[in-house]
């Protein structure tokens, strides 16, 4: 939008680097009017927008079927933007972006929509000089995939040559299981090239999912003690209070360990546990994140450490809620689980022997995500035991959501006392230290797509072995046959979970 | 006040293990009409009766040269008890405690006052039933304290028959070099047994001070960080933002560094720096603590790693201030500092080439006592180097006070950037984290002389060792004849101090 060698009065004033700005390009999304599309991904570019972070000449190309012309479609964005963009609307934005908007209507598997496609983007490069720069992104179910890239590929939408790029950027679900990720990952590799595919998984573009990077290795204080000689276990939670809500289509068959636990969970995980990096570009990151993720395997005994279950229909926050069984669309053969818990263990040097506990589920207690590690007890403790009964392990918490931050947990004298222990709690609270705000996952990923920065995608590799790690516990369930356990609406999920850490000696976490 | 064998309704909530009621006794104040006692001693007397932490058959004996009776005595004490106690006023607690209240008017070297002191007493043991227990509180000048332990030698009040006791408590100044704490030591010591004198540091009442023993050794996560692996230097201060206002008399000639780090500030680095004790019991913390302190040591270059400093007029805090020289009572040819500054090494183990820095001043910027451990640097940061330009190191501060709590300082993400860090606090304050009220520090070290219990009070060897630390700095100072720099107020001191640091590639803590 901007010319990045004038001074720019929408420069950034988060980043006192030198500004990140692409070069000229069309960013084309399919599925242009889904949920995705309208909340996240446009609000997202018109942000970056108004950050000054666009090129000159960045076009924006919405694909669907829709009877509608290149102002019907300016409308919606525009709507979209007014309603969910997290910086304010300025008008003069607006009007840049607005000109390079359009729309083309149509079939994924209509040759002339692609057709009428090409045409618009070969108008685009002309009148924006985009130099033939381009990024797809597939807003669609992963079975539409096939289709779109090679269509792509027909229409020569999918080449390099010289500088100029095609992108292509796909969401999860990455497969639903290691032989499906191979084929889902064949497909669009028959096409693009793995440097041009970006896969996005928006936790890796929070904020405080960054910063647990920042936090180990900016520090002297944490690495230290970041290894099994101080920390006895480690939980990782992402829980929600709502439901499947109308997403029986895309959740049973699903469940709660393929849609959050292969990349979300996992990618904490990862960094959670790598070594450090030499540096945090693309190449290193990714080579340190596979690493440990080769040497994590699922639990020996896939019985006493897996856990599954399904809410019930009961009371939560005060409302009546139907059971997961009773949702719209799910089947009544469904075995799905809305809560999964696994072990995870890590097979080298610095973690062998420390459980990774990974859970996640709908309709719990409350809508939560962390990374808990929790430190052995000292040593030895230089009070008498009345002193210290009530005295734990100290933990340190990274809240990724909600309340950003960090939480370091440990014993306090209790005032008064000879010397008795009790714990307390020490915070940090990302939005209170920082006044600049939070950019939303998709500015930072939508920005890194057009600049070709690839350090927070996880490539292919990564998903492989996610579910080399997952796919033993998905078909020791199956193989059971069994529904899940149920569990109440509003609680931490089925006792069978519960069980399953107290069989080890710990007790998970009511964050 | 109360008998611990019946169900007690004032019983301490505090503490949950069993009270520590110490048998009846009588605790004898000389100098009670000093500011010491009616601000501190007397309500802290109170607070221990309100907290039915008195043992039955208490009683409080005040000496001074006053033409009062027990009744004029009884109302100083009601006075000073409604005007300072921490805890609120209850007239059963009160009618209870002045049941034993007694005065004795007269001078300190005269016989016939403590003939009558001694009837007093006896009175007292017999219709209190004390066992013949007292505890004398010298709260006087140090240069009588050779006439009082006479008198209370001559007179039978010294002595230790099978469980009968008879104890000291003495207040710092101990001595003002090595020389004059060691004849003061003989002094009290040719009349009382070591382990019957209670040298009181009050700032080891304090909460926060216990609380540095319970986070280090209580806790996983410090103690392995805490030592020259992880450590650069640490930094110890008592600031204050006052002058010595009407104390000429006292402070001239005694200056900053024998008023506080004598006693205060090498009693903080003690704890600080000491190994961690088999138990709390007073013999193995006060083995830790001495041996910490041989091991501590002056600098090697006198003029490059102290510094003294002593407050100018001129503005501070919207006030016009004299300077010192100009107060009321000061000696046109002082010499003596406001402010002192030195260098401790401790050669061991732990802390070889790690300097502890110590200043303590009058009229600096603000009023505050800390102990901040600095960080070095992470030894390798995956950033790039505009990234962290103002990334400086970690740093765990003990607040002690005001705002008594713990902070951790270290370098977190910004939001918005690709990944510049910028330093963030972490807070823990003890205020905010327990309901309990922090006791005031003579609360805890008055029971602690009824009850015997002596680990919170320096014994002589740690009194010596200091002096033996900080004698070498005082002797090069007096050796220069001149007169300590000046500085202005509300600073943080003098130039030499800020050069000190800087010549070992520190800067001190503005806190």
């Amino acid at each position: 939008m901007l010319d990045p060698n004038r001074p720019n009065p929408l420069r950034d004033p988060q980043d006192r680097r030198l500004p990140r700005i692409a070069g000229p390009c069309v960013l084309v999304i399919f599925g242009v009017t889904g949920d995705l599309s309208r909340k996240k991904l446009m609000p997202a570019v018109y942000d970056l927008a108004n950050r000054g972070l666009l090129p000159p000449g960045f076009a924006l190309v919405g694909f669907a079927r829709r009877d509608w012309v290149n102002e019907d479609f300016a409308q919606i964005v525009h709507d979209s933007v007014k309603e969910h963009a997290r910086t304010p609307f300025r008008e003069e934005v607006w009007r840049q972006l607005l000109e390079g908007i359009r729309f083309v209507p149509g079939d994924l598997n209509s040759d002339e929509s692609f057709d009428e496609l090409k045409r618009t983007i070969l108008e685009l490069d002309e009148a924006r000089g985009t130099g033939g720069n381009h990024a797809f992104y597939l807003s669609i179910p992963p079975g539409l995939f096939d289709e779109v890239v090679g269509q792509l590929r027909r229409h020569g939408l999918a080449e390099q040559r010289g500088g100029q790029w095609n992108r292509v950027v796909i969401e999860k679900p990455f497969g639903h299981d290691l032989t499906s990720a191979q084929e889902l990952n064949r497909i669009v590799s028959s096409v693009f090239p793995s440097q041009s595919v970006f896969r996005i998984d928006h936790y890796l573009g929070k904020e405080t999912v960054q910063n647990m990077l920042a936090l180990r290795f900016a520090n002297q204080l944490f690495e230290p003690v970041w290894n099994r000689n101080y920390i006895d276990h480690v939980q990782i939670t992402m829980a929600e209070d709502i439901g499947i809500g109308g997403r029986a289509g895309y959740y049973d068959g699903i469940g709660a360990a393929r849609d959050v636990i292969q990349n979300h969970l996992l990618q904490l995980l990862a960094l959670t546990a790598m070594e450090e990096p030499t540096s945090f570009d693309a190449r290193q990151l990714r080579s340190e994140k596979q690493k440990v993720l080769a040497a994590a395997r699922p639990p020996l005994d896939l019985a006493a450490h897996t856990a599954r279950g399904r809410y019930d229909g009961g009371w939560a926050g005060g409302v009546k809620v139907r059971g997961y069984a009773e949702e719209e669309g799910v089947s009544p053969e469904s075995t799905t689980e809305t809560f999964a818990a696994v072990r995870v263990d890590i097979d080298n040097r610095r973690w062998a022997g420390v459980p990774f506990y990974l859970r996640t589920g709908k309709r719990l207690a409350r809508r939560v995500t962390e990374v808990a590690l929790s430190f052995r007890k000292a040593p030895h403790l230089p009070f008498t035991n009345s002193d210290t009964e009530a005295l734990g392990s100290n933990a340190l918490v990274m809240r990724i959501q909600p309340d950003e931050g960090i939480t370091l947990r440990f014993g306090a004298k209790v005032p008064g006392t000879q010397m008795e222990i009790r714990e307390v709690n020490m915070d940090f609270a990302y939005g209170g230290a920082f006044t600049e705000s939070s950019p939303e996952a998709y500015e930072r990923l939508i920005l890194d797509v057009l600049l070709g920065d690839p350090p927070l995608f996880p490539q292919h590799e990564e998903v492989e072995l996610s579910w080399r790690i997952l796919d033993p516990v998905l078909d020791y369930w199956a193989s059971t046959g069994d529904k899940p356990e149920k569990y109440a609406p509003g609680s931490w999920g089925p006792q069978s979970a519960a069980d399953m850490l107290a069989r080890d000696g710990f007790a998970w976490r009511r964050p």
